[in-house]
């Protein structure tokens, strides 16, 4: 994975801009250097350093104070939104009409601007240049133009003149009671928004001065539109990262609608990482999500995996991976709790970039406490680091397992309660705009939908939206007007809040189930684990010193004999291999992840049974 | 743009093979060498040769014969298909099941097998490894296993029960009938397919004996999925191609849906032309689709365009070309119709990529005959170029234009003789698997739909498979749930072809009205065109060596000039020099594409008045 494609390298970049390491943040900070020394006991995934427990307890950094927040976070409230609204008027956006989150924003007057990252983008990203039909749509607010411009069909000729949902009525949101009599319909008309008129309509002015009912409708979200996605989700989308208290605190941030995080990642990747001609790599956590490294992988873009504990990807790790990648002490002959590992990496281009998922990351469901995104962020900055912070779980958040089969989960009593209990975002505190957040609806609407959106500066979105244009052209229409009516229009803000919230019991109902079939059914003395604080992902690790051929077999062929055993017993799980950062360093551990989100509880118990006893056979207990 | 990014060349990869150049043809042709001579004349846009008329005849290659048809096309009937659904029984496909199109086609014993493009493959592409979480779902057939494998969220928590969508009843098309009165609703639910139940359902046997009313539901097409699309709908385009008679001779061709071709371009080009690591070079139209040529800007892959007449490409010159691309002859001494281009061309590595809109070509509105394609696909094999054949006005073809107000189409009489009139695609002469065909929906249903497909080789679809994991994960499901349900399974292919002979009909109509307008209102000592047959597009020529200031002003001043004059007066039309394939040449012709796609006839007329008053002014007629 890692022999990089190395080419003759693209130099006609500005190299890297030496940013201030430890400027103050707020006038809080002292400026004193803060060295954060190396824990190697807290480094439970790093290859030295085994031990039974899956998930020890979060590292301490020795001489770190808690970092103050460097903008108080501060939510907008949804009365603000309404009144904004409001005050707006209605929102005029017809087919393929130009927006931006700006539109949408609170005013950031006074904000300072996000810092510019021209020294990052590569080669491909600095060449885009904009669609000239989709820029030639601006003329199209030109009162009384007709446009023979774009080829745009016209909605005439769309078959679909109606598109009706069946969906729960909040606050009662289960499946069951939408069914079976309860829940409503919402329809979405083809000319609901009245830009355009079908075609048999009469041109008399009484048609038209009937209140539209909606808008955004089938005839715009149907048609051709802007990469970035529809006005009218650009706004829902802006809004929300406002409410969440997810906004940056620089001026210039922007939304874009996206084809999920998915093809997102891959955007961003290729905007930012040039492993043929540059020779760059990717830091991520040490296991992290596999279509990820496979998206890092083609594009010559080699990746290093930084050292985790229980709160995920352990700062004073991925400082120290960065302070020694040029140094020429960090050899071999140097031993480090990850010495031997970063002498090897110690080649190539520094890192620029940082990959991580920072709640119920996958695969190893850790969470990283507020106090671990501001060290993060802290290490980003010294090390001038770009950060791509992946956040499909964010909403799955959990209260702590408190362990026993009775442990129902108390749902927040309020949406303001829900909203103050989220982990701040890396966005939230990306006082110079270093910060690209991936939302997507896949885990929390439909995977269906292939709908997202990214949070980051103006700059970093301007370039995203210029890939998009020739990548994908946007989301789906019928997704955005779906989850429109449905989100939007349908439920609102609370509505969508108050389905996040009942999203979360649900979800901590079966991450409780799946911790007590582990306690039930696995065996204790070679397995250990420690259930999630969010997202879909329990993370098993099984000792293999104690496995009875550990002097004979290697750990993946273990692995492979308990993964095919499981097949065998009637349960899938994914094997730890398959997401380790650096696959052509032999792994150090045997792990396993099992979801929590697919199955019925009862399914889950017999599935985790079936495990066990795949893993008792093969230790021989 | 051409200031190709050319680095070291990676040269890992094998030589471009030398195909058998001559290649006998199913035995019909004798192997005589055919050499193309270049006829300047029919060379309308090129640059040495500016005539009045906008396209001129079809030229004619003098020793040229035409070339039966390699394979004889076949088409399968819609009775076939409806014999061998019902052999193979209901669809078994749930969630995220891995399927292709070698399951729906029909048999291909006995045929050969596609040459091998491993030579063309990019690193990029080469790289890709499969999905492991996708390439895990095959166990998912394992009777009775649980997945604790995949973070597919449970379809409980799917807001949506059910998706009705009301649409017109074949043969009646017409929006206002299916507004008013008319049409029917069609409904997808959330377990129609019965491969999973409600969470609410009782598992008693009565309920899972009912007959289940879909073989897709909400519950699959809301979920994950592969990225190649849902079986049902990749069963829906593999029988449409064959139907269509676009299936390859080849044994091994298979389809793949997309997101729109816009995306599908983009992956092809990656997959095959490298161009900062090889210094690849694409051939296209001397005047392509604006958004291709952004799409292979930034990746540094240069772009020539070969010299087009009313039929498009002209395969001498394409063959003339690509004979001098390394000859030392082709210097500027010696003057060919095109000899100071290809002096300046034959520098970097000959192009081994060709892509081309065959019908209603964007801008130009030209379309390749039968015998004209077969002429192209014959220089292909020669030179040994991968064909891309980008075909979204496939459907639109026309007859030809008798000019006149009342000229009404005559639809033609039945579905065969529909499909009987198309002019045979690249795919179904393809003999030796070098095209990628892309196909989309966006014309001819929706274009917010993003769903298209590619039809290729199995070799050329699995990297393409590869890629779209990573940056899309396929289509929008909610596209796919209600495709499917229209077109596969509410309207057939019979219902699906008669929308498609009934838009063709729309679309001459609209051709015609523009046509009318422009000989109502174009100075025509001025302005040529022909009126195009098929697709959206007029493309018109404007004379500038007759403008007042042709010798103080450039061509791009002139045509600026024009088109800000177009909006003062209210009318947008896409400027020439947006679809210039070398856009570092200076422009040689003064061109304005209109498209008859978007306004009402009314409105058409109105814009082609302006324009014609915008042109008048500015050349002081």
């Amino acid at each position: 994975m890692r022999t990089a494609i190395r080419t003759g390298a693209l130099r006609s970049l500005p190299p890297p801009s030496t940013a201030p390491i430890h400027s103050s943040v707020n006038g809080l900070r002292n400026g004193v250097p803060r060295r954060f020394s190396v824990p190697p006991s807290s480094a439970i995934h790093s290859k030295s350093h085994d031990r039974s427990e899956a998930l020890a307890p979060a590292a301490r950094l020795p001489e770190a104070e808690p970092v103050p927040a460097a903008v108080p976070r501060k939510r907008v409230t949804i009365a603000d939104i309404k009144e904004r609204r409001a005050k707006a008027g209605r929102l005029i956006a017809p087919t393929a009409a130009y927006s931006d989150a700006d539109m949408f924003k609170a005013p950031t007057t006074g904000k300072p601007k996000a810092k510019r990252w021209d020294h990052y983008l590569t080669k491909e990203s600095i060449l885009r240049a904009p669609c000239k039909l989709k820029q030639a749509a601006k003329h199209l607010k030109t009162p009384g133009l007709i446009s023979l411009g774009g080829g745009l069909p016209c909605p005439e000729y769309f078959p679909i003149s109606s598109l009706t949902l069946h969906v729960p009525t909040p606050p009662n949101f289960s499946e069951a009671a939408t069914m079976e009599g309860g829940g409503e319909d919402i329809t979405i008309g083809k000319y609901d928004a009245g830009f355009s008129q079908p075609s048999s309509s009469s041109s008399s002015s009484s048609a038209r001065e009937e209140e539209p009912k909606s808008e955004y409708d089938l005839s715009i979200a149907l048609n051709y539109a802007q990469a970035s996605g529809s006005a009218q989700m650009t706004r829902f989308v802006t809004e929300h990262v406002e409410l969440v208290g997810a906004a940056p605190p620089y001026a210039d941030w922007r939304t874009c609608l996206t084809v999920g995080s998915t093809g997102a990642l891959e955007q961003a990747l290729r905007m930012l990482c040039d492993g043929a001609g540059r020779g760059d790599t990717l830091v991520t956590e040490e296991f992290s999500f596999s279509t990820a490294l496979e998206t890092a992988a083609p594009l010559g873009v080699g990746v290093v995996g930084v050292p985790m504990d229980a709160e995920g990807m352990i700062p004073a790790e991925l400082d120290a991976l960065l302070s020694s990648w040029d140094s020429p002490s960090s050899s071999p002959s140097s031993f480090s709790s990850s010495g031997m590992k970063m002498a090897k990496k110690g080649r190539g281009k520094k890192p620029h970039v940082l990959y991580t998922v920072p709640s119920g990351q996958n695969p190893t469901g850790a969470t990283q406490s507020e106090r671990r995104r501001r060290d993060i962020y802290e290490v980003a900055r010294r090390h001038d680091l770009f950060i791509i912070e992946d956040e499909p779980y964010y909403y799955l958040q959990m209260p702590e397992h408190s362990g026993g089969l009775t442990d129902q989960p108390t749902p927040p009593q309020s949406v303001d309660e829900f909203l103050d209990g989220l982990i701040p975002t890396y966005t939230s505190m990306d006082v110079d705009g270093r910060v690209l957040r991936m939302d997507s609806f896949s885990k929390v609407v439909v995977p269906g939908s292939r709908l997202g959106w990214i949070t980051a500066s103006e700059q970093i979105v301007e370039r995203f939206i210029r890939h998009a244009e020739v990548a994908n052209q946007g989301p789906s229409g019928f997704s955005q007007a779906i989850l429109h009516k449905l989100l939007d229009e349908r439920w609102g803000h609370e509505g969508y809040l108050r389905w996040l919230m009942n999203l979360r019991v649900e979800y901590t109902k079966r991450r409780n189930a799946m911790a007590a079939a582990c306690d039930e059914f696995l065996p204790k003395e070679v397995v250990s684990w420690n259930p999630p604080r969010a997202g879909m992902f329990q993370w098993l690790k099984v000792n293999h010193e104690l496995h009875p051929q550990v002097s004979t077999k290697s750990i993946l062929d273990i692995e492979e004999e308990i993964f095919n055993s499981c097949i065998a017993k009637g349960v899938l799980v994914a094997r730890g291999s398959w997401f380790r950062a650096e696959q052509d360093v032999p792994p150090s551990g045997l792990y396993f992840r099992a979801t929590f989100a697919a199955a019925t509880p009862d399914n889950m118990r017999e599935a985790i049974r079936r495990l066990g006893e795949a893993i008792r056979e093969n230790y021989q207990l």
